[in-house]
């Protein structure tokens, strides 16, 4: 690999570009972004090398496309027009059904590996960027078989480097699931921030009341809506089937508060500890 | 100060006492505990250097109650019985209305002062007890005005010794602002755990892809039952207030979704974006 191109140089792709210079210093980190100011702010910050435009693409030996996911599907068969025979194009992408259809006819589909690496901040754009972001997270990659043998080891290779564990899972499944473990839990933070912010606007520091654990819950409300909305957009169905239970659950407690059942109060709290298990071991 | 009495050796509790012991040496730490197996691991931890039991208050400068809400509202005025004329009694509860009003009448009211420290994590017992737990958080008192002046003082030095910073409140606000900023956020947390623990039990390794973000705006879920079950009793108007409009405000952006309104779905989230600006400054 000599020549990497990133379309999208925010959190993610900024990242991932960070660790593979460090890992592969040979390596020249090639920027592309729709935002100038973005591009110019992440060669400023060291994030990327060259400023490049689309058509550069033909020259690269690896792609990676890391902007919202509705412009992913659009960009995507594109680039797979322009690259040449030996690229590899990666997406990181938080839904994975909508970009896979959106290339499955493509004559290069085999140049391309449907990813999405479970990991980020709050944060976004160029100054987001962080090196070690990678390390320990997983790697859900989509229909693997659908890509050349040797493009998939060196994409391998490459996540393996920057400290990633590899997944493999269907499209339909990731979507599915993600809804649960990671786009619900978007919605659920931004709405408790609504709910906080509308019943407090007019109250003076009410907020010095707000401790650690409002902050974590809250913490994902600062997330990008630019980023977000094309997500709940593409992954529409199963969000709202996970919104739905989500807002059945809170409609039940309500109505277990309104007839002083706390014994099943306690029950459903206790019952819901053995979160405890399930988070040891995610940072 | 001379002999400090802990009822309740937990997080809340061991956290203070661990401070105060490192802040003024002199000072004997006595605890005392429902639960005779948490009062062992406390004395063998060091969070306490004596056992005692409910009647040596008696000998006590100060008695810091931290026990669940319905504890502390059926335990204090016995406390309040049993304490000497120059005895400081402060309970730490996240619940203030009920409690204030238990001791309304008490002859020893005024050697009372009603406090919530804002702070804690997820974890609870003895062990849970950390060093520092209190710096730079906020404390909040409530009716300050019926605590006799020279124990308010003794409070305050006190509390700031160990980093706090020091809030007046009424109970009635206290309980419906903090249904918000507080108790809101960890149902939301309960049921978002609920909500995934259920749909993916029998799913195998699901939670290899959740990241930070969910782990973050779940954490609150790990918190203690039997300290919560009584909160939300004690304060259930103003949580089932708070959790409507969190109801109201998922399903307003399901309907949303629904009828592919996502211009508004990113304004949504744009507004919300401001709590930015409002968790700066809270860790």
């Amino acid at each position: 690999m000599k020549n990497i191109f990133f379309i999208g140089v925010g959190l993610i792709g900024g990242s991932f570009a960070i660790d593979i210079k460090n890992k592969y210093p040979e390596v020249i980190i090639h920027g592309i972004d729709a935002n100038e100011t973005n591009l110019d702010e992440a060669l400023k910050l060291g994030v990327i090398e060259e400023k490049a435009v689309l058509d550069d693409v033909q020259n690269a030996d690896m792609v990676v496309i890391s902007i919202p996911v509705d412009a992913t599907e659009k960009l995507l068969p594109t680039v797979l027009d322009k690259i040449s025979e030996n690229t590899l194009v990666v997406d990181t992408g938080s839904t994975k059904s909508a970009i896979c259809k959106a290339v499955e006819h493509h004559k290069n589909r085999r140049n391309f590996l449907a990813a999405h690496p479970i990991a980020g901040t709050e944060n976004s754009g160029p100054k987001a960027a962080i090196s070690g972001l990678y390390v320990g997270k997983t790697n859900i990659i989509c229909e693997v078989e659908k890509t050349t043998f040797k493009l998939q080891e060196k994409a391998l290779d490459l996540f393996r480097a920057i400290g990633m564990r590899i997944r493999y899972m269907d499209p339909v499944s990731h979507d599915k699931h993600i809804a649960y473990v990671s786009h619900l839990s978007h919605i659920s933070s931004f709405m408790l921030g609504k709910t906080v912010i509308d019943k407090e606007k007019n109250e003076r520091d009410i907020f010095d009341m707000a401790g650690s654990g409002f902050a974590s819950t809250v913490r994902l409300a600062k997330s990008s809506p630019a980023m977000w909305t094309p997500i709940f957009k593409q992954n529409k169905e199963n969000v709202i089937e996970s919104l739905e239970e989500y807002i059945n659950n809170l409609q039940h407690f309500k109505e277990l508060m309104q007839k002083d059942d706390f014994s099943d109060i306690f029950n459903e709290m206790e019952n819901t500890n053995y979160i405890k298990k399930i988070l040891n071991g995610i940072k």
